[in-house]
């Protein structure tokens, strides 16, 4: 399978009648990246999700052959123990219901037009668990069973980061993903892609923020730093940024390829075996 | 009131303490673009309405002061007497839930954290009532009253185009919104503003699509030009669609200064007395 | 197809074993009205709009055989650039998603019982976008494709003014649909029908709203006419309204015969060829 | 509090400025009629519900200076044990959702615009338990505490059928008002207030229908009498509606003018003590 | 068919090896209590519908070899002719759509594992038509037909009651189903099932509750008993208890024996002779 | 605050008279447990879930004098990578908006009631995100603010392991507690609690499921081990049981106190100062 002749990555910006071709000429995968739009602190863009998420999509979809579709560039509320809460200026968010409604209509959209593999790629921790719900309703929706051949993967592009990268990346000092929020990860990638939307100087250092074990509501708005950073971006560099975002598509692009390069009904019988 | 100081217009690129600032120093103002993921044709890309409403927005708030929002880029089901009907490969849909859904969610966040206007700019037809529904829900739950500073404007950005612009851009032979699908208007302001997203050489020249009076379901397809478009690009030109475009912004730039800058009351007794 | 020989069109009139001897005898179709409980100035009742929709189509019915349901006399809210606005003492709205449900349930529930075609026949303006959605709902849980010899046709009856009854009706001063809110088409339309419902000595006389080109919520009141009306009944009589109803429900009868009488793959071809 | 000085107590009939004036008169109270479009043997009517639950809330309410708002024409889904069930041609359902749509609507949109109480007239017994939620709902939406003076009625028409009636209608043979389906209760009132809907030479007699004590879902068809009646109208006659009519009516109209008559507060005390 | 082995009715108690072992050996049954947290006066816990319930379907499931699946522990609103009120402390209820979804989900999960019948045992007056609506919608998702072996059973436990026992129990001064709570069935049953969960000493003695033909909301306080019983428990003892559980859960495992023991069409053509 | 006099600490045991008098008497704290009915492999029962959250609830709230409400048994849709999937048999599952909603409902009617505190604790790792939804949905329809007494905690109980207890269970073989589905944590705990539920002689062993690093729906059923469990229950015990039990039960319940024991307004100036 391979991108149109144009090169072009961007479903949104070939024409019908090209799409339409290259949906019949093939195994068609499409990617849908997920971001939201909420506060990343005072030195990243509030789209910081959506920017990683859609660049992260376009860079596997131009080495695998498949297409990106527009991003979902609101996401789940912002919680105040993975994004500092969604009562602080600067997040604009979706009720669960909507977002489920979105990937729902998406997914089925997508795979009635003749698609063959739908991959969401997430940016945004908190958005995960309804787009899961959005999938399994489409799915239902169309009669999916096991060995279909039509599918939806889900995914949070973190979960790519190998042991390897956290050790060069952090050295020794990662504090979770869940307070990875305007942190070093983020910063890094966003240096090494959008180095212009990033403002270093008005990063922050401060430790990792201390949240109980249990969520709060209404939140107690003190937990969260000042800043609205869950760990600060102490160290991150573009160089840090290219080796992660080498690292994670490549790993992706891969898993991908594997995954949906085979038939379900073999794959099912080598792991039975196995 | 004046955009940040950096001169970026795009809300998702901004900080949050940096939008907090502009929230907080004026009677802010954020627009939303709204637009579809929908067949425009074999020279026009899918992403068109999303496109237009994105450039028509930025260019309204960099003369006004106002922020632009990420656009909303999946519409509602593309029509047959409008769009050329959700069928058609390349149109990607949510239902009507979903859209009412996005829409009061973006209203009601917006306005909660301290914005005081919100424009919807829309650039898809199907999409107008879905978008007030949203609105009116979001108002509701806000529990906002007549003489509330706080409002939202809903506008669709043809209903701009003057009748000056119209005549010298169709020369008479205008065949109706409802048909500019693919079409004169949608082709010259790509050709303005994005001419490389655009392919003339694949351009189709037809009269305009002649459907009936009803809608029905399922659609006919046969109903539909087999090129997607409801009416041909027949004359378009960059030129064309600088004219359409300066006209619009400056007209819209106008309107929403001259509704906004005035508070309710006063506005509402000079109405009375007029 | 012949309605009952009773010679009742109205369904809700008609007892459960009449009905479904009718419907095994063809290929029945079931219209429905629907309206709205919407301030129509001093001089017009609040039900004027279900009233006309039903009175057409009862008379549609009457002269192709069809039946009418009882009409859906609730309906969406009335927006101010097309029916004064729903904060107008009088008028008395459903939700977007309340109205898309009867419309899904009432189509569903007839196809399933053996109706060929159900005819939702609007006369309330800000209605058809949720009734399409309802239709498109109640298709797609049935399962209907485009071959299918069931289907929904939807409309508004104003759509099938000619062009020249409005000419005689307006003689040059057509104010546009969209202000045509107990106005001139709507009251000649009830004198004609319902006289006794009229009160014209409490009929106004002012020119068409002025309103601008987007909507605003919370609407801003005082751009709405102290009578309600959107235009003015100047020059409304009987003669005109038995004009536009025998026009009107003449094409709309025409209309009906020549899609609903034939095959829908047959009429596809034609199509395509020509 | 009387009914506007036309007599007309068809709030659909009255134009707004009427309604606006009568409203602000005193303490208004509308009433909704509640019916379905469901099969009702092959002697009466499908919108036997509907009728009959109008024609009572029109005499109760020119009794008490009250108005008729439009009826809810469709009902919930006919069940077996009450119904026949909804698989039976001729019957046209709602959905839960969409009844209790329809009644949060009307209820919250009478009281916002001033309407004073709300009195729901229920005709088909299935509709009893959504309508019951939409009333719930709405008092929520509007935050009415138990001081409140505004206030919704809920009720059955057949509840005001008092033991002295039922003795002289069915003179000791009442089946019990679940299988009270198209049998003597139904078809004595419309042979009162719409003789020419009903045929008597095609009523049928047979015993009450026998069903089980449980609901068993799909529904086994045969349980249902061929006739879809659950019980025989054997001795219904227009004197009999006559009786049933004038004394529903007058026990019905003179419950409201105690209820609605004194104020929540005062009532409340005077229960407590006694 | 037999429950498993072990002597366990209670699907939760198995592990799931077992229980795919049990559905795949005949024609499994399941049974589906479900109850309230609903006030009961002074003498009886807030649990007590769900705990009659669910002992009741334990029985019957023993003597059948069902299994009984874990309660649905909260019901719809209490409402004041039924059970007090949902004003009450005590009283925590769920809206329709809930128990709605809750009842939809469970049929359609339990359906479609394999087992072949679900019976919902109910035992809170104010769930049923929302447990009905749940089953219908789940049974349309399955595109169940009449002519299925799967099939769904609702009731309510008091129907099973005699008239037998009645005369026992309440030795002629029965105050309806209606007014039932917190009374004479309810505490009877609990002294025999429950003895430690019931405080005889704080037992109310006064006339079952008068209440309105009409329901009003919001509610009038002072109509619902001080104690919250709508009739007092005078008379009930274990023995009564006894009588009313070993009668019902006879009867109701009989009727279940004989109408799922049998094949639908058979019954159906048996019902169609008869 | 202590438990009522009676030490019953399940809600539902209580009657609603020492109900309202516990609320009135204190802060009133509620637990409320959230499990599943979920395969558990063959030597766990189904309802292991609700059984732990349930059995820790009660611990927690006995020495904290609180009490217990009905534990929610039914949970989100099992997902392959922490539950083994939703399609094995023996799980029976909601779907989000189902869950969502029970949760709104019971956190609002809990509140309303007088209830200071709700805490919600889970059992069921898909659950969270939609326990979180519903809650966030509750506070806003209540409309509470940080500042406000009343507010809701929500946590799994497995996030109050402490290091410590991990190692000695786990003695350095932890594998994950996204694949601690039917292992060691869950058979200790079942072992310590309810030892007869277990049949430790149907226990299997093998290594922990490897999973990928996407969801995959439909999913690929192969890819769960046939016994259900993630990771084998290899060394649980009664005795390791008890341990996390106990240290659990103990730092929850202090977590709880401090949390709770204080003003909001205070702990909120105190974190600000730190």
């Amino acid at each position: 399978m391979q991108t149109p002749p144009t090169g072009e990555v961007k479903l949104a910006h070939l024409d019908a009648h090209t799409f339409a071709d290259w949906i019949s000429s093939g195994t068609p995968t499409v990617l849908v990246p997920v971001g939201a739009l909420e506060q990343h602190g005072p030195h990243l863009p509030m789209g910081t999700d959506a920017i990683l998420a859609e660049r992260i999509a376009r860079e596997v979809a131009a080495s695998t052959g498949a297409l990106v579709a527009p991003p979902i560039t609101y996401g789940y509320r912002s919680q105040q123990k993975s994004g500092g809460g969604d009562h602080l200026v600067g997040t604009t968010s979706l009720d669960a219901a909507t977002l489920i409604g979105i990937t729902r209509n998406l997914v089925r959209g997508l795979l009635d037009q003749g698609v063959r593999h739908v991959v969401l790629v997430n940016g945004h921790y908190e958005n995960y668990q309804f787009l899961y719900e959005g999938v399994d309703l489409a799915i239902r929706d169309l009669g999916l069973e096991a060995e279909d051949e039509r599918c939806v993967l889900l995914l949070s592009y973190w979960d790519y980061v190998s042991e390897q990268t956290l050790d060069a990346v952090y050295q020794g000092s990662f504090p979770g993903w869940d307070v990875e929020h305007g942190g070093v990860l983020e910063t890094a990638l966003m240096l090494h892609l959008e180095p212009e939307l990033v403002r270093m100087d008005r990063a922050v250092d401060h430790e990792p923020a201390q949240l109980p074990r249990f969520d709060r509501l209404p939140v107690v708005p003190g937990r969260t730093p000042a800043t609205g950073c869950l760990s600060a971006p102490r160290g991150a560099d573009a160089a840090k940024g290219r080796l992660l975002f080498e690292q994670v598509t490549r790993d992706l692009a891969e898993d991908l390829t594997a995954e949906l390069g085979r038939r379900p009904a073999s794959s099912l019988a080598a792991e039975r075996v196995g």
